[in-house]
């Protein structure tokens, strides 16, 4: 018996991967058929008896198809252009007027650029107060175009005038007869890259601490956001997005080196849970994490939180602030994605024979 | 047209659940035969141009199939006997000598349950020091009975004789040819209700801080584990299987209402992510997550970060302690569960239409 027999047989006929009864053999096929390289040879039952431990270890992970614990399993991250940058998050104070927020932010995103950042992330709903009043007042437009749109039309002149890409935050959107949390991505050139509408609206009810129900007034996303730009693979989440494990996780399947929440979590959210989602999040899916929230402004009706931060992928707090107004400079540098997954290489110690996370949407256009 | 039926065209025309294209129909009824109750009720186009974004609000949610996050649709928890109670954790000291670590725990054990404890967590390999070189040497044949496992022995006569349940740790199994980092659950009758062997060996490499492979001695479990006590239903997991946000989140969906991990993090990884992780997968699933690791050796081969520690679903630290020696004595109760999930509604809140978590061997037996 040569020794490649060993290897094959110790890992696929001891712990040998059955399909749900739910799905016939015939169905299962499709969902496994993008990793039907995986050897499947069988052996005589007595070769078994011949199978020692030590003889399975360096095949022992893929017995347990640790490419099935995503559905479709795990793409890597690409080799954007740059990999090694400085990023900007924008922790800007917000007021009722709304030129002034756009002229804001505005001057904020230069500073950023001017000190050296190619990427800049402004916070959510920067364009206006965060209520359910002020949403549908402060809306644009944004697919009829930058005339209906002077928040996104200044984004796109700012980020081709600095020649970076922009993660600017959200603002309210308005798309027929729909209101939408909105965040617009722009690239070097000034172009909408992409649009993430946040896709789980902030409904929470703690009663004598915080009460706000988006639902009110928004309408809830249907997709998650993943944008190729110069500075990497980019997941996008706006705030209440980040509580949901499952996005972040498939952002990394997707290949995401950086996944950026502009978010406004608030004084009772806040100091329990912003930091420590961020930091779960990035060293689950070993990534970048970056927030960017308005600055706190205690006369508001929903009074943020702060603390914009960035997360490397060990987990560890880059950079950050406390709530007043502040532009964080600080470097990302995806080689640490690599470092890190070698140092635990998690996505190979996955257990496919045990869960699997299925990406809905990706599943359905491959 | 009545309001019934403008809620159910809202539900279902606005924004209809697509199968992923590499499942046919017929097939993915399958994965979805478990919710076919829900509406899908369809109405003539002429109608769906009445309906007004505020009309949908009532049905947003399962417009969203939150229990298809799931699948199986995650389990409401139990109602155990005991639903608010004392939980003991024990960082002990582990020695070379294993007649002393079996006396010390219980003596451990005892005085836990003196102070009220009705569980007591004992801490990862708590019989012997953890080390590839050692596991062979103190692992016990724990399905040969009580003569071949004097470490289980202890727990079962212990726990009988206290009337308390036990998650005993782990110790190294021997089973066959194979060892195990085994976790036994005793209830007061003294019975052995569950044996979690450790799924995610530890095999990291963090070249000049830790490196261990676990994999050289010891074979991975091959299963999931929930075990119904009267304290509740509770998840086992050890030391590196907290790294995997996907089990805990299938132990939510099992019902559990506690996760218990025995773990032995390192001076490395302890102060970085020991408790972080801990958070997170308690706020993350609304759920009691208990820690216990041994208490520190700084002369050890393996020098255990220690902080045993109880988190509630909120997230917050309930009880925690340093790297000495000590019985960690603080309150569960499973109302506060109810009430955070309440306050946050994640489980009606995920997006069944975007990401599915499959919970293999659940969705096999069913």
């Amino acid at each position: 018996m040569s020794p490649r027999l060993v290897l094959l047989s110790s890992s696929t006929l001891l712990r040998p991967h059955r399909a749900p009864s739910f799905l016939s053999h015939r169905k299962y096929h499709f969902l496994t058929k993008r990793t039907s390289s995986q050897s499947r040879t069988l052996l005589p039952k007595s070769t078994r008896t011949t199978l020692t431990a030590s003889a399975s270890l360096s095949s022992m992970a893929s017995s347990f198809y640790p490419e099935k614990a995503r559905l479709p399993p795990a793409a890597q991250p690409p080799s954007p252009p740059i990999t090694k940058f400085k990023i900007g998050l924008c922790q800007l104070k917000v007021t009722d007027d709304k030129e002034r927020n756009i002229l804001h932010a505005r001057t904020a995103v230069e500073e950023a650029a001017e000190k050296g950042a190619k990427l800049v992330v402004l916070p959510e709903i920067w364009n206006g107060p965060y209520s359910n009043d002020s949403f549908p007042v402060y809306a644009e437009d944004i697919d009829a175009g930058f005339d209906a749109s002077p928040s996104t039309a200044m984004l796109s002149e700012v980020a081709r005038l600095l020649n970076i890409t922009i993660i600017g935050g959200s603002i309210p959107e308005r798309s027929g007869d729909k209101l939408y949390n909105t965040c617009c991505v722009f690239g070097p050139d000034g172009k909408l890259k992409a649009k993430h509408r946040k896709i789980h609206l902030f409904d929470i009810d703690i009663p004598g601490k915080i009460t706000f129900k988006e639902s009110k007034t928004l309408t809830a996303g249907e997709t998650p956001t993943t944008v190729d730009t110069e500075v990497g693979r980019i997941g996008i989440g706006i705030c209440y997005d980040i509580r949901f494990q499952e996005l972040a996780m498939l952002y990394a399947a997707r290949g995401a080196q950086l996944i950026c929440y502009p978010g406004a979590f608030n004084m009772t959210t806040g100091p329990l849970h912003w930091e420590l989602l961020q930091r779960a999040r990035a060293v689950d899916n070993q990534l970048y994490v970056a927030t960017c929230s308005p600055a706190r402004d205690a006369a508001a009706g929903y009074v943020a939180w702060g603390h914009s931060t960035l997360v490397d992928p060990f987990g560890e707090v880059l950079a950050t602030t406390e709530h007043d107004e502040a532009i964080i400079i600080s470097e990302i540098d995806y080689s640490q994605i690599d470092l890190r997954r070698t140092n635990l290489p998690l996505e190979k110690q996955r257990r496919g024979d045990l869960y699997q996370l299925v990406d809905v949407q990706r599943a359905d256009s491959e």
